[in-house]
């Protein structure tokens, strides 16, 4: 019996094949629609990396999107943004549901109770539940951004970006329609909060937020309603990570690229380079002009990333969340990693640990090559080596912020930010298990063990 | 009943303790024994980070070894050497055989068969077998350095130095009685080889050794014998990552610090930095003048280190080969690793996987802390940042290679880098089980398990 093509496609390999088939739309698209751009044909290469780019919510740009697209062409990225976004944010929290992996979660937040048989799950209704909430907070987003951008661009030229932004934004995918980012916006009191609260809220996956409603409600109704283990964990790590970044980011920039501003607006902007760095990818500060401790603490932030079933990358809050759980356990001598009177049961601490391994092994790889290809070899240019570490921790996280030297990357370089902005979307694990070979009723066996000494 | 204090201490409190109370030791020697060292008083931090250098045998140095202490400090310093490097290979050589972990090796190796009862282990004499192999190979590799040294040096000058360097090199200490290390024998046709196979020897480890020269004699006598599992993982990972890293090492710095040589020693020199990278730490170029890439690879290089059981530091050949025969057997829907018709253990994985994510979750936290203490703020420095990252992965490995930014960390920085040193000798893994509170016999209980999505 021959099954058809798509069926008999494992769960991992549809979801990166439909990830790959948007790409190679988007590319072609760019490549034949007529008045996306002016100037300079766009080469097949930079049609694929922009369009990696955007279907992986990533921001990385070889192009300025500003200047070398017009508006429509605009327009082209922005749809492949929103389709990439909604696409991982509504697979992931299906994905999630539909595992059993969240039952408890959703039943806690859809009965507030501990029932322990399994509800049933509406699909269907779960996906459209997303989109709408997706739109319905675009749209605000909109609103505000226009109000934000009002004075500056008038009333027909706050339109656009207000859209754009607020989609870009919200699905932490970084894309601008300024040259600049959000340089010019440093001092706007209403832009940056607005931009920082999509970014925040996208990137928190939404089962978190949904309990997290619930859970207002039901303080005003006076009934009992307990977070789930996951939003806890979710919740505390971005609040933590979130803090941490900003008082260090202050602290390294006060007298470098915040140097010329005003107090409130040095906080701010460190705010939003906290905010920023957890995979949104906008910039109000010029990273190549940074410190070289703020580049390498973005680094790391790049590498966490955001939370799951959310437009974030990254390894995720939870990863972390899970691999602090798991050292302190074992420096007690627990057996289980456990807080707030729940134990992680055992196989999700051992994916959390394997993400871990993979994302730095890919990364470690991914960096060298960079290094290897991008660097003039024999010449001694100090500095180049962060630039290009930065730019793969980056791409990897979906994040977009570069350095600067991300327009002028060989061809090898190119494939390689392709390649590391497609795996880190789609996530390294969910990559390789599409990569996995399906044994088919063969009988496994196992060789006779051997020990071998670690460490 | 009351237990004495050092009865009441698990083995790994007694190894972490043991290196502890040498460092201590070591430290007092420094301040305190007359005629070390002449010119300005070493200060105690100073004294403290010469005696863990030396001890770990890094072989970071905030003082000259060559020109700030006399003979008889060198001589202190060697001491400290030997004993350290003793320690740990006497101590992790018995421990692998106690823990049963090695007893198929050891069964192998001493009856050549597979007898499945446990043999008879006489720990004295396994220690005294290490002991004496230690001071037969550094007396060979002495007496070949002081052939090699004697055309420059004379015949008295000579000594010293073949006796200094052997023991350093064989213990993978990287200190050095010459100001800058080996620079000044690049082109020396015996010295280079010897101290390579010096510290080739001593970074494989004991029980690896010993099964090779009994495969070599069972060749001789044509009996049958099988190499194990873990020796066939440390000789295959060492030579790859030794060829590897000599074919980019040559081809980086071909333009750069190897420009100015023949083409036998740009080849030669090129061996010797994919040799000393893997934790021995002496150096024939300046680090702090070479390339960017190749500093990297540096730093990948120290990362993994030498193999288990043996002077070296890193998170050891066999981590890294396990993890990369997991992948290989995760990518083929395999559930349990295996290589050369043997399986890995479940548990030796997991704990490969273990150390390498606390490796990088040490290193990421020291890198960053060193960063930020060290690079002076609001002052783009390009290139400061590598400086750090490689001294944080040379300290962490006990490597002792360096960008020249040693002498002149601050407090903070040298006790980062003193305690990265100490973690990274003992082995992160047992530094944390001596941290480990023990449980005595109260009823383990745990909480109920409650599901977070990763990834
Ligand atoms: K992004
Ligand atoms: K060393």
């Amino acid at each position: 019996r021959r099954e058809s093509f798509w069926r008999r496609l494992s769960p991992p390999q549809l979801f990166v094949g439909s990830f790959l088939l948007l790409i190679l739309l988007g590319t072609l698209g760019l490549k034949t629609l007529p008045g996306l751009y002016t100037g300079a044909p766009l080469s097949w290469l930079d049609a694929l990396f922009t369009a990696t780019s955007a279907v992986c919510v990533t921001g990385l740009i070889v192009v300025d999107t500003a200047t070398y697209f017009t508006v429509w062409g605009q327009a082209f990225i922005l749809l492949l943004i929103q389709l990439g976004g909604l696409g991982i944010i509504t697979f992931t929290t299906v994905l999630i549901v539909a595992l059993g992996r969240r039952l408890s979660l959703r039943q806690q937040a859809l009965a507030a109770s501990a029932v322990e048989a399994a509800p049933h799950v509406d699909y269907r209704q779960l996906a459209r539940d997303v989109v709408r909430f997706t739109f319905l907070i675009e749209a605000a987003g909109a609103l505000l951004l226009y109000l934000g951008f009002l004075p500056e661009l008038g009333w027909r030229g706050a339109f656009w970006p207000a859209v754009f932004h607020a989609i870009s934004a919200f699905c932490n995918a970084g894309f601008s329609t300024f040259s600049d980012s959000l340089v010019g916006f440093r001092t706007n009191p209403v832009v940056l909060p607005v931009i920082m609260v999509l970014i925040v809220v996208g990137g928190l996956g939404f089962l978190t937020l949904e309990e997290l409603y619930l859970w207002r409600r039901s303080i005003r109704e006076r009934r009992r309603f307990r977070l789930s283990l996951h939003s806890r964990l979710v919740l505390t790590t971005t609040v933590l990570l979130l803090g941490v970044g900003w008082v260090f980011f202050v602290f390294f920039e006060w007298k470098a690229t915040l140097a010329a501003l005003p107090l409130p607006a040095k906080l701010l902007n460190g705010l939003f380079m906290s905010v920023t760095a957890r995979t949104a990818g906008f910039n109000t500060i010029d990273y190549g002009a940074a410190t070289e401790q703020t580049n390498f603490l973005t680094i790391l932030l790049m590498f966490v990333g955001g939370s799951p079933g959310s437009m974030a990358g990254g390894i995720k809050t939870t990863t972390i969340a899970l691999l602090v759980l798991l050292a302190i356990s074992r420096l007690r001598g627990q057996e289980v990693p456990s807080c707030w009177s729940r134990s992680v049961p055992h196989e999700v601490v051992q994916r959390a640990v394997g993400l871990f391994v993979v994302a730095v092994a890919v990364l470690m790889l991914g960096s060298f090559v960079l290094t290897a290809t991008e660097i003039e070899h024999g010449v001694t240019a100090p500095g180049s080596f962060l630039k290009y570490l930065f730019e793969a921790y980056s791409a990897f996280g979906t994040v977009g912020l570069s350095m600067g030297v991300t327009p002028s990357l060989s061809t090898t370089g190119r494939w390689i930010i392709i390649l590391l902005m497609f795996i880190g979307r789609v996530g390294p694990l969910t990559f390789a298990a599409a990569l996995t070979i399906r044994r088919h009723r063969t009988r496994q066996f196992r060789y006779a063990y051997e020990d071998v000494v670690v460490g």
